[in-house]
């Protein structure tokens, strides 16, 4: 886990000028790398520009060049990492789609661009600049793909539509957080063990999700009615 | 929000010996409020006991008296702060009940407790001591409350029997977590507004936990076979 597969870079970049980023260099890809291994180990607080340009071998006029502060690199290299999801394949099902779209997320936050985000989660509770980041770079990825995956299941018929949509976003980046974040064990497997914890975590929360949705899953009906 | 009640105060000191917990203190209080504080102004890199014990109005003898280490004072505030959710009322419906789960997450969440989770989580990417109190202080109590809920409800026959009912607690924690600290807006309502943005994320939320967990709820029904 971690490192991106060339083929997901290549994705990347290939839906990079879409989206308004400018194309990756090597010397981007090492600024990259080197603000992730400087934050990692030393911590939001520790990191210095000067650090990071040495460790990605550049000056740090070039640094400056593509990044006007540290609070700048911070932020630039945590929104390009973890908004880099791969493609949306259309699967032909909701199970799929959702799936899908669970995997690349939970590939996400267990690579580079996860330790990023864990950095940025806690600067964001004293700094206004890097709260604001955190919805561009995790949930606002989620959320585009979120809508299209229940719009094809809607069209389909395999569920009814749906108000509020968006809080499909909430529970596919929420759970993930709380299941690759916040509990011990899967955090220190995804480091350790070769099969991704996010895997397991997406075999147990898929069931819920299909039902959230008002997609029929093989769970026997209570034959009561709503409780209210 | 923010500020505890004097009635969760209560109702928190209450609880505590039960729990293993030592009776709060004004001086213990006084120290945690004091750990929140700095923690916000200076972030954790920023923070040191001897600037938490001048901010309480104690020794930074007495302070170590309590917590050996500036690790363990912030570790210990998050636990006891995060984990004193309200007591958990019997409402008689799995709407009410979980209604009241997520309301008292949520004003966790926006609370001290909140800001000190913020920066846990920031921590844990260079921290394992701080890494693994996360699931103490955020998951654990939740997973608990989580269970309670849903047994009852399947004791009254809202819902069928679960698998993974613990799933339940990452849907929980995980959808308020995404909004209440990735979602700017909702993070910025909650610090200006009075009226907290986790009723609003609790109203949204609500239809599809139900729909989740297997209760009817008024969707309508798509009428067709699940997605495998």
């Amino acid at each position: 886990m971690g490192e991106r597969t060339e083929s997901n870079q290549t994705a990347a970049a290939g839906r990079g000028p879409a989206r308004g980023r400018p194309r990756d260099t090597a010397r981007d890809r090492a600024l990259l790398e080197a603000t992730v291994q400087v934050l990692q180990e030393s911590g939001y607080g520790g990191l210095t520009t000067a650090a990071v340009a040495k460790r990605a071998g550049v000056s740090t006029a070039t640094l400056y060049r593509r990044w006007r502060s540290k609070e700048d690199l911070v932020v630039g290299t945590a929104v390009r990492w973890a908004s880099d999801l791969g493609p949306q394949p259309d699967t032909g099902s909701l199970e799929g789609d959702l799936t899908a779209l669970l995997r690349d997320k939970a590939e996400t936050l267990e690579g580079p661009g996860g330790r990023l985000l864990h950095v940025l989660i806690g600067e964001s509770a004293h700094n206004e600049a890097l709260a604001r980041v955190l919805d561009t770079a995790i949930i606002e990825p989620v959320r585009d793909r979120a809508a299209t995956v229940v719009r094809r299941a809607v069209d389909r018929g395999d569920i009814p539509p749906l108000e509020n949509a968006h809080v499909l976003a909430d529970l596919v980046v929420g759970s993930m957080v709380s299941r690759l974040f916040l509990t011990p064990d899967a955090a220190h497997r995804a480091t350790t063990d070769g099969p991704s914890s996010g895997e397991a975590a997406i075999a147990e929360l898929l069931p819920f999700l299909l039902r959230a949705l008002g997609a029929r899953t093989d769970l026997p009906s209570s034959g009561l009615q709503p409780p209210h």
